[in-house]
């Protein structure tokens, strides 16, 4: 099998096929959700602990639903408001987690890199949900697969992702599978909200959307995250929306079949007007039913992966 | 089969066969709880979302153990501390759900007409919780069974609404079903905490539980809500006992086997004494143990009717 | 059989051969959750519910993982936010989910009896998770599994608890186990934070770890409860640290071979050095690892127990 990893930090370290490999199992998997009887028991007897220092509605229960399809034992540790208060780091709540034997940790949290200390740590396979403003590999696989299942392919795409690139771990993660896969990337943001060395990721940086918009294949949109912005620029929502925002002016300068996109949760009004996160172009919505799809793909596939190492 | 229904949003809608219908399968639910092994495959590999914007202990609880003793993957939202938040609208929230393709959504929330907005959008099958001031069909319905298996009807029985009825949606939704099936129904409040129009309603009010309470064959108790009243009279608990509490003394004008209801959870002294809720009239948790029944009928049903659409 | 309690409230009240028979039955559940496939069907169809007045990640989350490995349908109810604003007493939120038909409720609360008091009330087997200063009887028989598989017995074995005796429902059920099972348990703390009459139960009583760790087997450290100490001696953590906190020098003072022991969560650099906790003699993660087995062991005890009162 061409999959051969124990964990799924990021998308950084996959290769070309590894990531057309979870894109041909994800597609397996949308047609399960479809179904009536949506279950297997592929992973029956095994235990998905979903560890989120960081509150997220939505990614966990993607996680959640993905892991009870596949027919685990799904277990949700919200940590935020718990141990952590009593002072217990997070190795030591990993390494709690990790006696009780669980077979995957899914791990979101607020600073870069702490899946992978997980990972050294646990004993089991590990999935980033996000780790600070560093990677969140299922949602770029996730967008990955609404994008080729749109278009049938994604290299030769031009892509531009737009907005807060600065704190966003979801352009990061898409960036590096989109070139990976060998799409054309753009970063459209202001200045102040673009990562230094942009260019060096593979990446065409544009300032405004007139520009960075033209003739895109795709148009990603992030969320504005004014919560991370701390001492930056600090946009007024009305002044963001009219440079950045994404409406039906600015989106008419990409194709005229271009796909609309958003991660969610979605700000309307800030970065997309209504009527675009609504419109016949957007894909919103099946980014969202990818995800289920690509999480049982991933677990499905990294759990085999681990029955490979324990056999052989 | 009677009932063609696709979602469960208030019994306003229902007819007095689709109630019965309900009531009957109900029965036999509450078989299954009361055995050891209290889990079927009826609902093996679907999926349950409860949505509560409002927490609710008692409800929430309920609608888990009717669906994981279905067999459903059951998962819990609660969302008033998360998403919302974040500025994620209902509809925004219930879409990206709707996209991981549940086929029950139970909803909670706070607004009249939430539960029937979202049945427009998404595409399974909707329970309402409970909306507003508004209905909470499931609810009324227990009420209903608790009542037939102790009287063995409801036709001719004569039943005191007790206590806030403005701001109840359990007044409501039981106003309407027990009309429905031929009760004579009562609502006793002080004129501020009765709606405008109750008559209309096909209610007959009464302004004291000296009155109101005259040969009734059930009283049922509502929980009184002083968080829903502001700016209007806001009575001391001792006073709104004194008054409107049910005690013995107020207990001893209805019939001697009248029936005690309270839907929960209870202020014991404030709108009814201790010794009344744990008394030999009270069938108080047997309401719960009828709610759980309920549930479980309401969304076997949905099912089967949601089956019978796909397949014709 | 010999076990025959319906309800686990406390070690005390239970035989050494009563204890004996749990640790035996622990002991072949560790071997279940260290199989790829850690499921059995023994509790399939019944309904194990969660009751945590107080919050605790790791507790809760052992038995959530125990009742799902044994093919129970378990519900967390974390009730310190919802019904309990609401004024909704403990018996109240207790005969409600009673009502729902649960075949178990475990129960942590912050008043000593608690879980003695519901389990008068309901109809199922209630498992004490924590009352109060009382008693918290699944860390004491992990403990003593802990213990029994690293020595290969308990009897004659010195055992040293430390730290913050007084509020310590851990270390009550610690010392009326290791005292049944024919320990010389000691306990060691600063004046303020023995309980009185400490010698009356057995103990054996040191004010300076010096003393106490003195060829001990096993040192078992206690987390300090800052937030119980009002109005007590409240040491600074680097005061405490000196005197009461575990570290390499007064470890050397135990046997060579002692384990160190933690129910956690740890304060790491107050009542514990780091480099001890995760030192050689450490046998902190693989209590947790016995949690599960032991809550695996007591959930299916009682449940064949109380089968047992209901055939015969």
């Amino acid at each position: 099998m061409a999959f051969s990893h124990r964990h799924l930090l990021g998308i950084n370290g996959l290769t070309e096929m590894d990531i057309q490999f979870l894109l041909d199992r994800s597609d397996e998997a949308v047609q399960l959700s479809r179904q009536r009887e949506k279950k297997t028991s592929t992973l029956r007897g095994l235990t998905q602990i979903n560890l989120f220092f960081e509150a997220s509605t939505r990614t966990q229960a993607s996680f959640e639903l993905a892991g009870k399809r596949l027919g685990a034992d799904v277990m949700n540790m919200s940590v935020g408001n718990s141990s952590v208060k009593k002072g217990e780091t997070l190795i030591d709540t990993a390494m709690t987690l990790n006696a009780m034997h669980p077979d995957i940790l899914i791990v979101r949290h607020g600073s870069a890199g702490a899946a992978a200390l997980l990972a050294q740590k646990v004993g089991c396979s590990v999935v980033n949900a996000g780790d600070g403003a560093h990677e969140h590999p299922t949602q770029a696989l996730l967008d990955a697969l609404t994008i080729r299942r749109a278009k049938g392919r994604i290299a030769g795409l031009t892509v531009a992702i737009c907005g807060d690139v600065l704190h966003s771990r979801v352009a990061r993660s898409n960036i590096i599978l989109l070139n990976a896969l060998g799409a054309r990337v753009r970063a459209v943001a202001p200045s102040t909200l673009l990562p230094a060395g942009a260019e060096r990721m593979g990446v065409e940086v544009f300032q405004t959307m007139e520009e960075g918009l033209k003739d895109a294949d795709v148009v990603m949109m992030l969320r504005l995250q004014r919560e991370r912005m701390a001492g930056l620029f600090v946009p007024s929502v009305r002044e963001y929306f009219h440079y950045f925002g994404l409406d039906a002016r600015k989106l008419a300068l990409a194709r005229d079949d271009a796909l609309v996109m958003h991660p969610g949760p979605m700000n309307r009004g800030v970065e997309i007007a209504s009527e675009i996160a609504d419109g016949p172009q957007s894909v919103i919505d099946t980014q969202v039913e990818m995800g289920v799809a690509v999480r049982m793909a991933v677990m499905e596939t990294l759990m085999q992966s681990a029955d490979g190492e324990t056999h052989s």
